[in-house]
């Protein structure tokens, strides 16, 4: 029992249980080749989230830990990334300024917040909290926010100063600034842009024609951004263009970071309170969505709480480690896939890997130009852009697309964060209005059987006297009074109606304001002197019903079939056939 | 045209062209039975919302012009009423002292905000949005108000000093009090409370048994807490027991209101956005409802987006003429209905006895003791408290109690604004939680037949090579990810399987998240193994999903119907019979 329930919480003895040296080793060649991608990448996140660069390799050591105790992918690579870092700087920047030491400690802050929540959802199995994102509002935010990020980098590969945190701020901040460009800067900028697009696009097909070794093509074709990275540091430090006004990463303190708790402040801890939802719940989502795609690709399984409790372990060790928020990366963990990787021990080998750079290798980042580092982001968020989504979304559903869109308008406009709820309430209020009126048909018996069909589709029977209608979606809050509305107007089109019967067959729900609807409606049919009926209800629906002695509150009666129902209501239109079995009436 | 589109806008018409002398006669006495029911209220509610008991007055008269010329209910009675004058006081409380003239100002913009927002639903035809509230909700939030409001009237009876918007704040509030309880006032205040409950259980029956003319019984059964007042009213003015201690309404301004504008202060419109917002939306729902109530009983209609439209016009002409938020009362339509009212000009008579009120009986309220309006409001509001539907609900649905539970608790806790926000979130992530695993079934064919059947339920056949899934709910963003989950694994389950057919006759929207998760199923199924095909697609989702040629993106086939899907796909264990013109698979 106990020994099941620790297997429940920490799957890793599932995969360890069989590990052997043939795995090993391929975990170990993915690991350096996510190694070689992430160095630079981890210092660029870092510079994005207003974090000194240190920082970004922190969060690449323990969290790969934490997440390769409890995440249940085997192939998910966490770490720091594009969108996490831009909402910790956003939500960050509100309560410190940049540089100082507050703004550290509230980063590991939202972390450990990020991590509690997530593991607290783990255990409360709460993963379906996810569904309030719907796909639409993900696509919009995650493209806007590459635009976003896109944008707030220029300012880096110009070399000029400029702040802003909104699209509009941005560039208006930027436009005064153009005239004064730093042109070193821009050059060593743009050249690595160009590079890295190109790398990005060309260097696997041309590594190949060189009939380089497969390992050697795979580890050169991911090493653009570091190569970018060495050269650039070179070029810098050779004709010392930080003195003449290039800017770069500084001295970054070596070492492994010391494990510390970070303060607790009740205030700063509320103000981050909502930040911290919104990164869970996207870095959530967004993590899953990879780890499934490439678990399906070797028929593996994902399990979403251990989701949950993996990246809530890897944002808990981020924080104590004096790291940032992390989740699980998209092309990170393609490239862990692609390279061979087999178990989570890819992932800790990655963060030896990132431990021995932070030992040895950090004064080689001195003179690592910030241009560099704005050029690695600007390739790897452009590649999260993705008009066509937006276009189909276009072409398959204006609502679907409303809400996208004012998802990513409130990312431009207001803020990562406003963007994020403005989709979700819109995605919310446009469902709500998408179902207040739901699909109702008038339906008549196919003549010479006992099914009943919309008259507005099929030649079928209807009765002068009892009003037949078939309601087509589960009847709860959203529909129940465009229900009753109606039916009752419905109803009273024709004085000549004496009996209304409601069909239930596609009824799976129907809560208490529908309940109270349906016994409104009754009441009101019967002050106008017309009876309401319901026939074919479900199983499940009717025991609720029978919960609250509802066929006493029903002026009509509850059929078994709606067929049975016109019989009785109506034996002049609809005669008996010879299938007396279902023929007679039985009211439950 | 434009007189159809004026008569749309304005029902008056329809009435004022037919109406004739007896029309007139049974609107005037219903107006004096309400008038003299509404005197005493107008007083009291004014005292709740902390305002002068003048302002009452005003908000009895304009108002009811408003509505008569622009709802489309007979029988409405408009004016001040107890919840939504609590709404008041919690919300003008926030941005302005009461007593000061500020706080009249903010309840003039209050009602002109709400006024405006109705008037815009109306125009925009949002009156769905009323639908964010489900009954359960209201009912919870009636209910809690009343409680509140009955509370936080104790102290006027008790005839003491004492604050608080919350139940806690309230009771902690005037425990300490209770010994500085002034006989006098309590006196009168538990007289006119027990002389008032005596009179709403008997003083009819008591009256009847009089032999009384009819007419008589009517006007004097209403007129209870005239009669108190009266009656309390000469009691402090003879023994002048207001230097003694009792407080009294004090000198009221006569005459009738001047008509100016409320100031315009963008910062404090803001601020009140929200309240306004949620006065509208509760006052909208109860009126609505009571509007139906009665007009079904004589087999009228009611217009939803006439109510709005009425409801506006009354709140911005009591904003114009120094009046607070006003709205259809639930005790005054009935009284008024039950009086004989025919047509919304019984409102304008209403209004008319109300102006002559103010006019000319004013200085005979200024010793009226707030003990006695304190009583009047207690009454009316207790009758608001029912704990009937608290204990239907529990029996009903746990889910809905929850909903109704948390909006009682934000209302007693936190505060009236609070409750509602709380209820309408919990029903929302309650209904996502609801939706988000809907009812799947495996499915298997019905020997001899070409229906497929839940194979817990029945003795079907199935197949073992072809997974048969029926999905029992519309698919959107709560539940596309589960179905996802649940189908995948469900294919993975047996490693014979090679196809999976979902059968989607129950299916009555796909939205843009769900659209993605079928085709990434579709995607991860095939890296499985494993092709998706879907049978039974409604008309109506089918030309959707024909817009982004999802056929193209799904790596099976779409069949009419799944005895087509399981004839081509399971040849052997679904053999053909003779009915070749479904047999045939046709795909889309």
């Amino acid at each position: 029992m106990a020994d099941n329930r620790l297997r429940r919480l920490l799957p890793a003895p599932e995969w360890l249980g069989s590990y052997r040296r043939q795995d090993a080793l391929s975990d170990a060649m993915a690991a350096l080749i996510v190694t070689v991608m992430l160095i630079p990448q981890s210092l660029a996140y870092a510079m994005l989230a207003g974090l000194p660069a240190e920082v970004g390799l922190y969060a690449s050591m323990l969290p790969l830990l934490g997440y390769a105790l409890f995440g249940s992918s085997r192939t998910l690579a966490v770490g720091p990334v594009a969108v996490a870092s831009l909402m910790t700087a956003a939500a960050v920047s509100k309560v410190a300024e940049p540089g100082s030491d507050q703004y550290l400690a509230a980063a590991m802050i939202l972390a450990l917040l990020s991590g509690l929540m997530l593991a607290a959802m783990a255990l409360l199995r709460l993963g379906w909290i996810a569904n309030l994102l719907s796909h639409p509002v993900i696509a919009g935010f995650i493209t806007a926010s590459g635009i976003l990020i896109a944008a707030s980098q220029i300012k880096h590969l110009l070399g000029v100063s400029a702040g802003g945190h909104t699209l509009v701020e941005i560039l208006t901040g930027l436009a005064p600034k153009i005239g004064a460009t730093h042109l070193p800067t821009l050059m060593i900028g743009a050249g690595a842009l160009l590079f890295l697009f190109w790398a990005r696009k060309k260097l696997k097909t041309t590594l190949q024609k060189l009939k380089l070794p497969t390992l050697a093509v795979d580890l050169l074709a991911r090493a653009g951004p570091a190569l970018a990275v060495i050269v650039s540091t070179v070029v810098v430090a050779q004709w010392q263009l930080d003195q003449s006004g290039v800017r770069v990463v500084g001295s970054v303190p070596g070492g492994l970071p010391g494990l510390s708790l970070p303060q607790f402040d009740i205030g700063l801890w509320q103000t981050l309170l909502v930040p911290a939802f919104l990164i869970s719940l996207i870095g959530f989502v967004e993590s899953v969505s990879v780890a499934q795609t490439l678990a399906a690709r070797r028929r593996q399984r994902i399990n979403p709480n251990h989701e949950l409790a993996g990246l809530g372990a890897a944002n808990i060790s981020s924080a104590l480690s004096g790291g940032f928020p992390v989740t699980g990366g998209f092309a990170r963990s393609v490239v862990n896939f692609d390279a061979g990787a087999v178990t989570p021990m890819a992932g800790i080998f990655t963060a030896i890997g990132i431990a021995v750079t932070t030992l040895f290798l950090t004064p080689w980042f001195t003179f690592l130009p910030n241009a560099t580092l704005a050029a690695t982001i600007m390739v790897a968020v452009l590649s999260l852009v993705d008009f066509g989504i937006i276009r189909r979304t276009w072409q398959y559903s204006k609502i679907d697309f409303t809400a996208m869109t004012l998802t990513m308008l409130g990312v431009f406009t207001i803020g990562v964060e406003a963007g994020v709820m403005m989709g979700v309430v819109a995605s919310l209020l446009l469902f709500l209005w998408r179902t207040s009126s739901p699909h109702i048909a008038v339906v008549g018996q196919v003549p010479g059987t006992e099914h009943f069909r919309n008259i507005k589709r099929h030649q079928v029977i209807t009765s002068p006297t009892v009003l037949s209608v078939r309601v087509d979606e589960s009847l709860y809050f959203a529909n129940a009074r465009y229900l009753e509305d109606f039916v009752y107007d419905m109803a009273l089109q024709k004085p000549e109606i004496r009996h209304v019967v409601l069909q239930c067959s596609a009824v799976n729900l129907i809560d208490a304001s529908a309940l109270e609807s349906l016994e409104s409606l009754s009441q009101r049919l019967q002050d106008a002197g017309v009876t309401l009926h319901l026939s074919e209800i479900k199983g499940p629906v009717m025991d609720a019903l029978n919960k609250v002695d509802f066929a006493d509150h029903l002026a009509g009666r509850i059929f078994l079939s709606h067929y049975a129902a016109l019989r009785e209501l109506d034996p002049d239109t609809t005669p008996g056939n010879n299938s007396p079995q279902i023929g007679t009436s039985t009211p439950v």
